[in-house]
């Protein structure tokens, strides 16, 4: 963290929509700097929300959209799937004050822009009080029991404003993140979808692709009692929260496809070299891949 | 180590063709466990057998066949690129002795055999006196520095003898492997070609093959410089040994490329459904690899 000692909060009352991995360790860390005043937390099972109770994740559970404490917030963080944030919104934008900044830790960043675009129109200057974020932090663990405080420290925080933003609101995103150590970063929500298609939502869709085709495989089950050190590291990832990354394949669609082709065109290349035995094709291709990913710095996010 | 006591030498005069991470490995393991008395080393160039000597690993260079020393061999063992092993085995068999035991290391297991059938015409009863196998170990550091004692402690070593090798030489071999802490496992080898086709090498390709396509991108280093965890591991692989990279495709092309075929139907049934937004597909099929991934046992191999 920044600082040892505890500043004057950003946020008198907060509202948590979301109290995981993400939204868990977010209040978690907002606490411990003294960021975030009193803390509501939403989850839409109950005993989520509960578990964060107990866990000292949040102060209080709100259980809809008629609890009146909602009336006094004046901040909201959503971190749910993407694709529930168009329904909660409008559960929820009615009864928070017109002016309660909200913002999200997505990890696709174009779909929230365009939920945002469509209900500007029935909450007008909702534009203006949104700020979009995508935190690069996470692990394999989900729910309130994985939050942890200090889970940005370190990391990179992806802010995706809008032009029509408030810089003010943006600020204060800014400085939230910051206080919880994270480095931030400054894209375009398509820019962005572009760049984590390819560093990120590819390579899960490629090691989920993989231990699914070992699994149909008739001797899979032999093969996943062996292998190698390699295998292991390739598919860890695989054993990432399917929900998510369902919402993710789905939500950044046209990226991931595009990607997808390029990697398929150069899979088909790497598959004729093999055929026909193109020693000199399979020599350049794997020094450059391996001289590219030696440079790769390895302490980075 | 298995015992703390130096045991009675399995080999007197041992010839360690290929000094580098694995055969420099397995000397100094077989040093440290009194298993070869006097150590002679041979590489393709001298500077890497002299950096062995002067690093320990061996006791006394070979420049080539010529050298008398070889006369008195009593086992030798091949730690290089499978597709070297003809023509190193044609330049060295003559002058060694007809009874010397020949085992090797490689990664691939159903070429060798094939070498060792074709070579059975000129020296008969090499089948006899050859024994297969490939210890999993390794690393992303090549050549005699990157070799240490204790690199085949606790990992799986897998025999691959012919039906007509000597039941007392593979005996030698398997004392070699467990007495440098490895646990034994026998496979026919083409077996072994599959199953190292399946876990090791097709996520190799695919791991490279992506790091290529991220390569060809135009914002291909603007990606690099960002990145997540699961994009580090998933290709931490792809920063191997080359050469030896190319070797494995090339020679177990059979297998991988039948891998690779289910990986690229699978590849494309997980196309459709995200271009077709087909939720319960991508619900299932993730759930499903992930609950599988999460099964594997972390320690192993």
């Amino acid at each position: 963290m920044s600082q040892s000692t505890k500043q004057a909060p950003l946020f008198k009352r907060f509202l948590a929509i979301g109290v995981g991995l993400i939204g868990g360790s977010a209040c978690l860390s907002a606490k411990k700097q003294g960021l975030v005043g009193y803390v509501l937390g939403y989850s839409r099972r109950f005993e989520t929300s509960h578990q964060a109770l107990s866990l000292g994740i949040i102060d209080e559970c709100i259980s809809d959209a008629s609890d009146p404490n909602l009336r006094s917030v004046d901040a909201v963080l959503l971190s749910i799937p993407v694709r529930q944030y168009e329904a909660v919104l409008r559960q929820f934008l009615p009864v928070l004050p017109a002016n309660a900044l909200i913002f999200d830790a997505g990890s696709t960043k174009n779909d929230v822009s365009l939920v945002v675009d469509k209900l500007e129109h029935e909450f007008p200057g909702l534009k203006a009080r949104f700020v979009g974020a995508h935190p690069i932090a996470g692990g394999e663990q989900n729910g309130p029991k994985a939050a942890v405080a200090g889970l940005y420290q370190d990391k990179t925080c992806v802010i995706c404003a809008d032009p029509k933003t408030d810089i003010s609101r943006k600020k204060l995103v800014e400085k939230f993140w910051s206080a919880l150590g994270s480095k931030l970063v400054e894209m375009d929500p398509l820019d962005h979808d572009e760049m984590f298609g390819a560093v990120s939502h590819l390579p899960h869709l490629l090691s989920f692709a993989y231990v699914s085709s070992v699994l149909e495989h008739p001797k899979g089950a032999k093969f996943m009692s062996e292998g190698g050190a390699g295998f292991r590291d390739f598919t860890r990832i695989a054993a990432s929260s399917p929900e998510m990354w369902a919402d993710i394949f789905q939500n950044n669609d046209k990226a991931l496809l595009s990607l997808l082709d390029n990697f398929e065109e150069t899979l088909k290349q790497w598959r004729s070299a093999i055929q026909n035995k193109d020693r000199k094709f399979l020599d350049q291709a794997l020094k450059r891949a391996s001289e590219y990913r030696e440079g790769w710095p390895n302490g980075h996010v």
